[in-house]
């Protein structure tokens, strides 16, 4: 199909995450349609995105400097720090404005069936801080999963080695806008045990 | 997020056809996660499909190479024409395997509401083929809408004023695994006028 050139960026987009073959060929159309206005201008995104952009060597988020904006960003507060599993989840804090400290990313949870030990999470950049004294509390906002409450458990307990820190976990229970009846059993069960005055 | 790389990156990402934010996002974080092998990867094959990739001057398709390769096979029937509206409908049917002969790629339909006329279609080359008098049979294939019937029936008109040439449409019907009762009914209609024998 037109070429070894297309084939070739078609199959490179259908590996993206959330394109299928039918859109991968709807997206390269589009952007053979306009190479110089689409084309060349994600290609160099992209290149620009691949030469810059680096792993924080404090929190592990994604950024193009190192320390991270958020970790240099002196208005922010250095004693609360968020533990996320990915940097999927900072971002979608970070468009919540919720938090307004710092975070660390793990990077994935403990999980015996997938192999991941304590080892395999970027966790030392975080004892550290702890260990430094400069952090008054550790919100550990991961997954309401078994592998994201296991993490949390040993994250817990390995804080408490190394300082004094209040450790908090994010509150379960019914999603803002939601009905009791569309809950799943577990979050009924969460929801009615963190219930509070009304 | 993350920096205006980061951002830029997922603004880009998003503006593709069957991404939104949420999997731009997800697709940026896939590929910034790999950069040396699927971020760069991707930004060369588009820089290389930018690059290599044009408009066939003589049926309209993409391709890296000027005649298309499609019209440079010697092995294809250059004597039956497929009039198709876009370069996908081509790959679609180059996908099936079902046409052996070659393409004229329209850009698009007549369309009074779009104020796309006669002009804006790319018909010269199919006319000039006609006219070289090396074209047996040009198969409208055009979209069962209005405005790709008016097209097929205005071009039919056209190609008999150029040329003795046999213009034939694909047939409407019942699609192959459809059952009638999920038929719409222009669909049934159509399936219904276009019986045979059995």
């Amino acid at each position: 199909m037109g070429g070894g050139d297309v084939e070739r960026l078609i199959q490179m987009l259908a590996r993206l995450p959330g394109l299928g073959p039918r859109s991968a060929r709807r997206a390269a159309l589009a952007l053979l349609s306009q190479p110089e206005t689409r084309l060349l201008p994600l290609a160099r995104a992209m290149e620009t995105a691949a030469r810059n952009v680096r792993t924080c060597s404090v929190c592990g988020t994604l950024d193009s400097s190192d320390p991270c904006g958020i970790c240099s960003d002196p208005a922010r507060d250095h004693g609360v720090v968020c533990v996320v599993e990915t940097v999927g989840d900072l971002w979608a804090l970070e468009r919540s404005g919720v938090h307004r400290g710092v975070y660390q990313v793990l990077g994935g949870t403990l999980s015996a069936l997938a192999g991941r030990g304590p080892e395999d999470l970027n966790i030392t950049s975080l004892l550290d801080r702890v260990r430094a004294g400069t952090v008054r509390e550790v919100i550990l906002a991961l997954g309401a999963t078994v592998e994201g409450a296991t993490t949390a458990h040993w994250l817990h307990d390995r804080l408490a080695e190394v300082g004094p820190v209040m450790a908090t976990r994010v509150g379960h229970g019914m999603p803002i806008g939601g009905s009791l009846d569309m809950l799943d059993d577990g979050t009924l069960v969460a929801a009615l045990t963190a219930r509070r005055p009304a």
